[in-house]
């Protein structure tokens, strides 16, 4: 059974609307799932917020985000590490599918992407007991390589799949088109998740041509050079049916427009060529 | 016996000094090894450039750059190889140690990657004889993944090595730090490389946090977060000790300051952070 459906990624408004108001405009659209912030849940309340999503039957594909766990000294990690506890703890509240993993980039100072990585592994290790008991699914999302410095070292589907692999169950990925189109081995490092059982969300947007910045100019589906229908039937070949999350950050364009009209565009283009 | 020797990419200098000066400049730096770009070429005249290249026992260590494979029509794919056809006979003319290959991006109007990625495959293919007539190495240079709509759609070490292992002889990777450093595969890739004897050049820059452009904001060695020595320590474990050719494209930058002090700049970092 599939139930592809759209969900909000609620950075996608972040610039018009609150959690709540969110949520109202998401109601009006027909919109029935969301993936929220923490510093949008922090803003009204986790609460508040669950009592929100509950009340009105939503769901929610994923709580954004824990990871960040590559400070450069031991107390930054342990910071990071009771910080994705808390987090785990919300997404736990609001019945998210997942808690999304953006995982950290190089420790401020560093050089060492290999020593980065392993504090990352260590960092998942050290967080997944907690995740397990509360029974929510972590999800390491691979970032755009152009990320591996400063956000995320994590860059592609199959190094996440290896972390999968060692860390054992209650961990799985996160799939944004955005960050791995261009992947060369994306076909057969997507049929490993799924043989894995390891899709647990699916993001998209689009890749503009050209990008002019790169965290803020990402595009709604159809403007860009994704082929997101093609990317779409991999991920169901692979056996992954569940919602489609639009996230897009758009610092210059879709953050300016009134949020009712973002959603309707999501809408058709979500009916049109995803 | 190693010539890890520096070399200047004269993009690196593209605002400061046409081809002529920017020997001149190289000369009184002591920088016996150069790689230049065709509209510099073009603007002298390949026999002047020649000439000076040779009267002067400069090494080329790459000529830049053929490929641009992907047009949307067959006529725009034809006139492509033609244009390859005379940028290899630029290279033997100047005695270069290899054509560098940016192999274009998606066609414009396409979503399809693995389709843009056959036609270079096929592109690739109907030059090599002549290169392999005319001495010239074909240097497939993978590119960082966000250039894969609009520049390069090969985008790793390992799917440049694919296209070398089915192309046969005559063609191999130029390996440039700005472009592979995320790779999580990265030492297995250039270990592979070395295996196969397809190592043809080593382009060094820097990856600057943050980073404020796509394409024009690239550092100066030991200014951003690329692990520079261990990258070559990679390569000449893999066998290859030829130079390590700077190339900085920086808009805001670099192509600001006086050649000189670049030059001056590229020396020191070379020999302290490379």
């Amino acid at each position: 059974m599939s139930d592809n459906i759209l969900s909000l990624n609620l950075a996608t408004t972040r610039k018009q609307w609150g959690f709540a108001e969110a949520v109202d405009g998401c109601l009006r659209a027909g919109i029935t799932a969301i993936s929220p912030w923490r510093d949008q849940i922090a803003a009204i309340g986790i609460d508040e917020a669950a009592r929100i999503v509950h009340s009105n039957g939503l769901r929610v594909t994923g709580h954004c985000r824990g990871g960040m766990f590559t400070a450069p000294d031991d107390a930054g990690r342990r910071a990071a590490i009771e910080d994705n506890f808390r987090a785990i703890d919300e997404a736990a509240a609001l019945g998210a599918d997942c808690l999304v993993m953006v995982v950290g980039g190089l420790p401020a100072g560093s050089r060492d992407l290999p020593g980065a990585r392993k504090t990352v592994l260590d960092g998942l290790a050290a967080i997944l007991p907690h995740a397990r008991a509360a029974g929510v699914p972590i999800a390491i999302e691979p970032l755009h390589p152009m990320y591996a410095g400063d956000r995320a070292c994590v860059n592609t589907i199959d190094q996440a799949l290896d972390m999968c692999a060692e860390l054992g169950d209650g961990v799985g990925v996160a799939i944004d088109v955005y960050h791995c189109w261009w992947d060369p081995n994306l076909a057969a490092a997507i049929a490993r998740a799924g043989e894995m059982h390891c899709i647990l969300a699916h993001h998209i947007c689009d890749w503009l041509v050209p990008t002019r910045d790169l965290l803020l100019d990402r595009g709604m589906m159809g403007d860009g050079v994704i082929d997101l229908k093609a990317f779409r039937a991999l991920i169901e070949a692979a056996g992954y049916h569940g919602p489609q999350e639009v996230e897009i950050f758009s610092a210059e364009d879709w953050w300016h427009r009134p949020g009712d009209e973002v959603l309707r565009t999501c809408i058709e283009r979500f009916n049109s060529v995803c």
